[in-house]
């Protein structure tokens, strides 16, 4: 499958890195392919620039947003979520119509002081907002509620934890699942939760996903919903 | 030791049968003794009035807020998350100075639709609110996020599932941590957040706790942190 990831930080480059590993065709974009490429730039949690991380993955592309999208039979936003809808807008409909978009971003707000709040919240929420802008975008929220690196790896936390899914075309959902399994998931532990006002529930996990990264001092942690 | 519930709901009726049957003296607060005593009404999910659950525990005294208050070594906030502030107003700082407070409340917003919102939220939380108001009062955030059967019941589901704790004085949390060890809940599952900020976490958990209500199609399922 062709996959387009929106987004060169870490949570783009891991996804990325585990979708290539699995055989797919992934391409990255970026705003400015060239600047992305001269970045000397280490991000905030001490990785390398994007191009140290690029050398080493021969089996991924990088191109501007539109063109990587254009291609795409999946689309991942991995961008950071103050800025999705305007990547997105730079991609435009014509090209976003009818994809499936797995949506990987939370809308953290980091202008309220740390941890970050988020904005929109409680009311709305980015998986909304991307899917009320663009209507004929298949978005998927997805895998926000974790380490990146857990997102391509679950054995990474040891014994059952979930991932949710939510979004309003059943098809596009099931796609989705087809590649959470591929990735590790097992299917009685991926928890659908409905349309894609569910975003809102997801998305307001961050405050304690972040609060617990703190208390526990290590981000390889998950959310496992226990039932009887 | 001398518990005081405020609130007649069935979160206030559930916890306060729990600490009566570990041979705590309990006493309910609620705004008009006599009133609520002459009740015919059920609540919205159907339980029966006051005045029958109490028939049926004769060892629990109902009072007025401030008179349950004043006697109380422990209170617990089981009122609705928009009246909690208001309540304990009535009931005022004099009564209220130095007590431990468990605030098991939240703030839910019933007018912006359903399922519920919350307010305040993201940048603020009841927890937060409640210990801004009366600093003397020291506030213990917790058991909050899970169905209130299982708060006084914890192998209602079955494996290992988890209680936060929050609050800015280690003292009364360490006191809280006990009542919910003879509650059932083992020392490992109980999770310390750390200071009353933390309550935006805990209550932000409340929107997808709802959502997953209606997924999973029961109440019986709580949140644990996977770790290794």
């Amino acid at each position: 499958m062709k996959v387009t990831i929106l987004g060169t930080g870490i949570v783009g480059r891991t996804v990325a890195a585990g979708l290539g590993n699995l055989g797919h065709e992934v391409t990255i974009g970026t705003r400015n392919v060239e600047s992305t490429l001269a970045s000397e730039q280490q991000d905030a949690y001490g990785n390398p620039p994007f191009k140290v991380w690029y050398a080493d993955h021969q089996n991924i592309k990088l191109k501007a947003f539109k063109e990587a999208a254009a291609q795409a039979d999946l689309l991942f936003n991995c961008t950071s979520g103050q800025a999705s809808v305007a990547v997105l807008e730079s991609i435009g409909d014509e090209i976003l119509n009818g994809k499936v978009l797995v949506d990987v971003a939370n809308p953290l707000d980091f202008s309220q002081g740390m941890p970050p709040s988020l904005s929109p919240v409680n009311t709305d929420s980015l998986g909304e907002q991307i899917q009320a802008r663009f209507a004929n975008l298949k978005v998927v929220k997805s895998l926000n509620t974790m380490n990146t690196f857990l997102m391509v790896n679950p054995s990474m936390v040891q014994g059952d934890h979930n991932v949710f899914v939510c979004g309003n075309d059943e098809d596009a959902k099931n796609s989705v699942k087809e590649v959470l399994k591929s990735l590790g998931w097992r299917e009685n532990l991926i928890i659908d939760l409905g349309d894609i006002t569910n975003s809102r529930g997801t998305e307001m996990l961050l405050p304690i996903w972040l609060r617990l990264w703190g208390a526990l001092g290590t981000a390889e942690f998950n959310f496992h919903i226990q039932t009887n």
